[in-house]
């Protein structure tokens, strides 16, 4: 983990830019901690971290005011990281759909989401590892992510992982909903009702298909980006009464 | 509103059981308020208030350390109440069909909580006049309770109310879908995922015919009476954020 900016925010939060091999990323650290502080992993929209900044620093001086770090990496894929072979083809094909009104095939969303996910969840591994290295990180890890079928396996594979925020909002593959069933930590899913481009049902079935003792559905109304003040704030005491 | 006891509980609540007309119920208030408190309309599930006491005053309790003045009444037909004309038939045949694994009839879902409604709807409007016209009790109105067909018509029906917590898990007639169209006030729904008595793909349908701009399903696992703790205080903190 290689620091390559650093600043201080107004509110008593350290924002610092990494690389982490070829993979950039931001950490958030509060300040005033005098002891380690659990980390956050902010799983990022699939636009690109300079178009998800607002969304993430937001959510990042909420943890740090809770007393948690915050660390978010650039999806494979997105920002300025090489494309992902195949998903060209496959956002052409899903637009094509789209446009014509035809339903979403399983082969399109499996090309469009399984490299993302097959790619990303090793590097969210490989961060949390340098995180758990810092000296002001340390106890337990939560996960809060935007594409909810990397939230879904890296709940499933990395057991340091105590609970975890998921946004339904994305096209789910169908082996996505068999490993949801192997899940185990609280969850939290936050679903946008009236999301145009979200299949509700789907997100309804997977929210179902977890296999967590604890977890909880919050549906609001509102688009894609339109969640409310409130459940943010909600999701943010779920992961506070976890990782304390 | 005739009063016919009075007693102090242990955190500042003062807790008057009263008989309006032939209708009895309870009514709790903060000892400490100096200014008229806003009431919250607490119906009680469908069990008789004795046995529903135990959960009925301790949302009465944490609605006082939130400032707020917290009333129930009996349900028609429940506990010392006479029973409706027809509901025994419909009860009758309701287990009939649940006892034969038949699904059970629109006919017979009006027939058991049409009567109900008809009934209970005017006695809590009643109940608010009575309410309102004492001089500790004041303000925007909250209504929490748990028979969604009759919060349902309450919050079309009832102006004076601003913001309603609903419970998914009873029975909902076909005209109630109808009505929950024309509500217009915030609406926070809490819906029991498991819960073995109720239809769930009913429940989340009337959430989606709600009318209201600003509506809210926390969905949690476990069965009907299990509502975690965290839920209950996320319903609060919906009233408190409306009431104040």
């Amino acid at each position: 983990m290689h620091f390559t900016s650093e600043q201080r925010l107004d509110d008593g939060v350290l924002e610092r830019e990494f690389t982490l091999g070829e993979v950039p990323g931001i950490l958030w650290t509060p300040e005033a901690a005098s002891a380690p502080v659990s980390p956050i992993l902010l799983g990022p929209p699939p636009v690109g971290l300079r178009k998800a900044y607002p969304r993430l620093v937001g959510r990042a001086r909420h943890a740090a005011a809770d007393g948690f770090a915050t660390a978010t990496i650039e999806l494979p894929g997105n920002g300025d990281r090489p494309r992902l072979p195949g998903t060209e083809q496959a956002v052409a094909d899903l637009r094509r759909a789209m446009a014509a009104g035809e339903p979403v095939s399983d082969e399109i969303i499996d090309a469009l989401v399984l490299p993302l996910v097959d790619k990303a969840v090793p590097e969210w591994r490989t961060a949390l590892d340098a995180l758990l290295s810092l000296p002001e990180i340390g106890g337990p890890v939560g996960y809060s992510g935007g594409v909810i079928s990397i939230g879904t396996r890296l709940a499933v594979v990395e057991p340091r992982i105590s609970a975890a925020v998921l946004f339904a909002g994305s096209f789910i593959p169908r082996v996505i909903f068999e490993e949801a069933r192997q899940v185990t930590v609280p969850l939290h899913v936050l679903l946008q009702w009236d999301d145009e481009g979200n299949d509700r049902q789907a997100a309804l079935d997977l929210f179902h298909a977890f296999g967590s003792r604890e977890k909880t559905l919050h549906a609001n109304m509102g688009g894609h980006t339109g969640v409310p003040q409130h459940a943010g704030e909600a999701a943010g005491r779920f992961l506070a009464r976890h990782l304390r």
